[in-house]
């Protein structure tokens, strides 16, 4: 990043300081309803001398919401006494969207999470985009952000990093994702991510900072295991940073590592209809086996459109909303070789 | 219904024909940019002769959908020669709400399954409950209404009927109940409905003719579990009316029917906030039982709420978005005392 | 009208006093940025002792715009010294939709033309409705509501009137009719019209006066040919009447007028897709001729619906709109036969 | 009120129980995003024995605040054990609005106070009217309806009432105006207040019930002039009911009252423009003196459009946004002659 | 373009491959109903061997019908065995716009032939301009993008291109504005035209490739005789371009070529009001000649402001609605001297 | 500025010729319902010969209405005889938001006074703020931005500079402040202001051109005392300029100075809720007084949260609407050190 402009966002805590401190990210938004107001953006710095620091990150997507209350549970039970090190907690990256509960934020209707660097001059999300980049993730030595399957997607609870091209990074994210002991994940491929190099996880690439991110869930709702997988993986990750002691470890089953990297592994629909998904979340599928039915109720009798997996694979992620578009995305699949 | 105004609507299809029929109601909407159009509303009658008539409709609420994929597939499988009698399809009852993936119409912003009778020289959506208030209903010995739990609520699939008063009427619902075969049904007592007498089973109790209805999933979605409980169901209630002959009836165990009576048997939020659901459907919880803990992570230090169920019993419903506010409902409870 | 209850508009002009008189109905709205504000709908009595009352209104409409401008040009020429009896305009009936360019009202989505005779305590529109009713039109010997195609609809300029079951009546408007001396008319059978009985001239035949209307043109523009039609048109009614002496009739050639009863008069749009008419206004087409291809750009090799008339007529309208939604009226046709 | 129909509205007080009761009127409302959810409307019911009881209301304009912020402050001062008699308190009747701070609903768009008595079965706004219409007014010995200028409005801070046809119930309402303390007051002649008969006002007289209203300042602020005026009003007239004792009684000098019935009495503006007032709250203006000019800075060469008073008067009221259209209410005179 | 990003957009097409291909661009937009969706595009590739390439570009802006339709038939009738070299065909530019029969898209409000060369990291629009710059047009050696009037704008049937500076290029502009065959075309001046140097033309320029264009009809519809206009211009172009062979080209007459460079060739409304046109398409019109009325209706007592033309010309295009704001353009004239 | 870019604005007026000259900048604004149209920004030059040039601008903000009325008057009294030099005004400059009386404009929904210096090839607001400051601003000797509070903020009528580093430039602008005669000015410390550097007066510092603002009231409406001030003030900056003789100066009493430059000067709120002001506009407090509590009438039982005033201070501004959230301005306070 060598650009040197510099945020317009005050920040109410000091990255540097011992102990736990809660403030906000003051971001001032000038609207015809408030005209020297700032959007309140929660932040937790916990810090206890020298040592790692973690940085999470959730509602990145406003309506991706087990890492939002994990990360709650979290600033509400952890303790400086308890860490070496320093944790950072942004609970509500995208605040206006998490506020709404929508994916894009209800102001600029822009998609966090794919405007990465942002602009220290832009509109609010590009601000809050850029604060992240310059401010948090140069201090963090890992970068977790949690995301779910937002309100048109549901995911099996898994967790999933880069395949980034710096083998020695790769090697600290395989390891990180290990640790974080979801009961799936996958690794994507180079410019096979739907938000290319524009996402968080960019970010930290090209800072040479390793991260790890989560699909917990989604169809807009709260899944209960979903938030049981992200608070073990959280925990977890602290302890593999060192910042919490082993013995806080809570033991899973090892994780199964899915592949993601090519178009074959996603399913989109090919005319617009009433989607009827015919396999299920963690379904192993055969190319050529049927994936979905996409009904027309308003000309009831017009035949379904039948759609049909391109290759085999894990059913890592699926459609949620009834009503659907030509090119809305219906499944995702793992597959089993690593990018 | 004393009321002998008549609907505007231009209807393509004969009642009283025999044979195949499709075509559309053709209900008059003079907009802005189309002066002289209708809203084509899909209907299929399908006669043979002397016999019962069935009435089965879906798309009440736009964005409850097994019912509205079963309906298809029910106008694209049943054939005349099939049957004894005749069988009305409604597949997109609130037809404007249906194509958007509604709960209620985007036209004029109403609830159909809340304004019955309606009105014949009404809105939109009072035109079409005038019109199967007046037109289909009358001429059915059935009615079946299938719902889901829409964008906002889950439900185990299930049956339903309404306790009327006329205790003739209500065995015959009982018995359509049973032969529908849902694993799970639920009878509603007076004045506990949240539609009152304001609903389509509403026009049919008036009229004293049976009625039953469904809540086959939710949460927005197609669920290929509801979707198989809807079309047993529909075969097995034409087999319950002679429609079709008994051998076309797809066995299933017997149906686990619970009550609805009382208040304390929904869970309400106290506050707003996310909503973590703490049981699932299909659970039998107790008194005291906690539901639910509301989160807020734009103040992330900030305690859960918890909320507990009022009472023991049966859980049939529960919401999906996870943002919440004061007021909506997060549970719906079963009890083992029919009304 | 047995109903008794009064308008809440208050009205600036006396009808009952000589001379030229402008001024508003006052409709107060009591909306969020004016408490305590009124809509202040123009009107002009022009009176000049006993004689025949010619009520004209446009307007009724929103973006139905000839008639708006030949009652402008009619308030500022029309001098009470010219005339014997009386003349009152309404020119912006609907006044907010005329306001803003829009068929229906922006403030509460209503088109005034389907919610005759209205009612003095509901919402905008339908106070507008009850004041012509109550008001205006029984004050009147000759109803003329100056209509166009508005923004959806191009008809060829024409007038048109009811066919009302009284003969007495019947036989008035068709001499109105022929007075007003445009080039092609129709005459609409009972319940064809597209607004039932819920219209201005619906009002004007249960008090058994007579009512003409016209459509001038449309396409959300104002025709030049469509304006001297209307001009010609309430000048030669005016003479009709006996308001206006017989010189000031301006002569023009024999009306051609057709029938409009049945539905297969109309074309409309069995798919959705971009509409290109085949026919032409003014053309004489037969059944089975081709009337318009639907389109699919987005689909570019998916071939055009071809749409055909199902009978012989004279095209007095087509769709302007390209983009065509199944169910949206393409022609309308006029038939030899009146009804 | 013959009507017999019955809310369908929840209430979750027993208005004939002693003690302080707080609670929710649970007016259920079936979205998209809430399908069983209800709007939790807060009301307060503090009972000491046998005595008068009066009702309180704010919030039947959302954006008119120092009503709700003395009810507030009451629900939280105000204890059983300190009155005789019963106090009900509805501190935000149109629900939606004040939680919006708008004037009218934005569920339904509806102004609570033009619809009353309201509709068991209609919309949400209809339902709220309903209920006070049927479940508190009747209730009541004494009505307090408080109410601001609103948005759009500024009010000097009163107290008002209606010149009821019933002389007796005319001076009880003159004794409770009086009472109130305010330091101006002003009486509505009948048929000249904007919501006609279709206020709580209105319901109130039909009923023979006195009732009270204010105007407490506006601009969409809370007034502290304003809000001192109300507190001591509402004291006050709890002491003149006999449910406080005397000494509890705030002093106050001697009301000025104005009458208010004639249109003369209000300016509006004549042309649409930015809105310069000349006169000021409670200046005592003359007939034909300037009370406004109206600006076009988009056409700044143009000269700004001037307005007087028809009357001369007491200045109650001006309009607060300086963007303005024709037929916008720009002043409000109060008349020292009583209607 | 020494911008060396490449775009984000997927193409389902091998544009070196001999053959008839469709596919898709696929534009991945995230949104809150689609995360991992796609808009889909449409684009076909007919090449045979070696030769020219012709590019021919519809729907830039989405309420602009014939060239969509032209091309759409083009698709469905142009086989690879009948050209020589490559067509590439793109009728729907901007998609969103297309689909939603809208000038400017619905997703970020953007004109696309106002932002061009775009940008690949942008939003929707930015992306799609970026494509047509950096995958298109180079491979392009004739561009033709067909525009009509859109929805606020009618236009006579006519070819045009613009005034480039390269004399050599100009000079194969002009060669294929005659090869198009319009009845009537015109050459915009530098600087004059609307879009200035951000259109599809602009980037043509800059890479020195020839292009022309249309404007073909308007008024928001599809006009029959601009879409003959535009079949035959796009066969006989492929003809000049020898991609067909010459006895493929559909004779005309010649075109009549005007000028377009000067502000005064251009009328704009001076104040709001309701637009009457005085003079029509293809009138030659004098200086100071009465080119519109602008009345209002609502103050129908005010004198309509009279519009004269500020020079001689020949009416290229008028405005299509009635209601008009300050700065609309209501003419346009085609000039005898060419820029 | 070393961007050479030019703008594409038009501009009806020639800034060198004497006399009064008034026109139009023209936006090119291509809509779907307009395009090619141009939004008619006014703009006025008034010069005689030789001498210094002041730029006024007024509607920065659209809602900000005392400037906008001032210069409108200024336009319509000031004449090229009375004066020496030249003066330019712009009375709306984000002319969409004035038209709408909107803080933001409605096309982009930016923020005039948050994008300076603005992009010629941008959207509306990009494109008005560049031609601001490539075009007028340069031009100048001295710059006047007349603000006020807007809808959501009132401000004690007051004059305020920037304190910027070139310390000449700082005097000439003090010399201003104190020549335009406010009651009560501030300087604003730099870093602090809330629109940073990319206000128009941040343009004017790079360019070196001292500049001055006001705050003239606000809530919204046309302040009568904000108005004398602005206009004493633009007349009295015209006899310090030497445009205007010594002998039309008016006269007035010394401003007050306060200074501007912490965060603790301002009073934000920390919870949603019923704002009650408890201080008023000139009054002095003390650090820890009482400012104001927030109130949540939809709980009236739930305790006001109060907050109190981190410092003392002058109250300058104090917000307007009752309905807050968190990070919402309450307070602005001067201090009695400048920064």
């Amino acid at each position: 990043m060598s650009d040197t402009r510099r945020t317009r966002i005050l920040c109410d805590v000091d990255f540097d300081k011992d102990g736990f401190q809660q403030g906000f990210l003051r971001l001032f938004h000038s609207s015809h309803i408030s005209a020297y107001g700032f959007l309140p953006m929660p932040i937790v710095v916990i810090r206890n001398g020298e040592g790692p620091t973690a940085l999470f990150v959730s509602g990145n997507h406003g309506d991706e919401y087990e890492g939002q209350v994990a990360l709650t549970n979290l600033v509400q039970s952890l303790r400086p006494e308890q860490i070496r090190g320093r944790v950072i907690i942004l609970p509500t990256a995208n605040f206006p969207a998490a506020l709404a509960g929508n994916r894009v934020s209800p102001i600029d209707n822009l998609n966090l999470n794919r405007i990465f660097p942002g602009d220290p001059d832009g509109s609010v999300t590009e601000q809050i985009a850029w604060f992240i980049s310059e401010q948090l993730v140069p201090r963090a030595d890992l970068v977790c952000d949690l995301h779910s399957g937002g309100s048109s997607l549901l995911y099996t609870p898994c967790s999933l990093t880069g395949r980034v091209e710096d083998e020695a990074l790769y090697a600290r994210q395989l390891a990180a994702l290990r640790a974080f002991a979801a009961p799936v994940a996958y690794v994507q491929g180079r410019a096979q991510g739907q938000g290319g190099n524009q996402t968080l996880g960019g970010v930290a690439e090209r800072l040479g900072i390793p991260s790890v991110g989560t699909e917990l869930g989604g169809a807009g709702a709260v899944s209960p295991e979903g938030l049981r997988v992200a608070e073990r993986g959280v925990r977890n990750l602290l302890v593999h940073l060192g910042i919490l002691p082993g013995e806080a470890r809570i033991p899973a089953p090892e994780t199964r590592i899915f592949g993601l990297k090519g178009q074959d592994q996603f399913v989109y629909a090919e005319e617009a209809g009433l989607f009827e998904p015919v396999a299920e979340l963690g379904d192993w599928v055969q190319a050529g086996q049927l994936a979905a039915r996409l009904h027309t109720p308003e000309t009831p009798w017009r035949a379904a459109v039948e759609h049909r997996f391109a290759r085999a694979g894990f059913v890592l992620c699926k459609r949620q909303p009834g009503r659907t578009q030509r090119g809305d995305c219906l499944f995702v699949l793992g597959s089993e070789e690593l990018p």
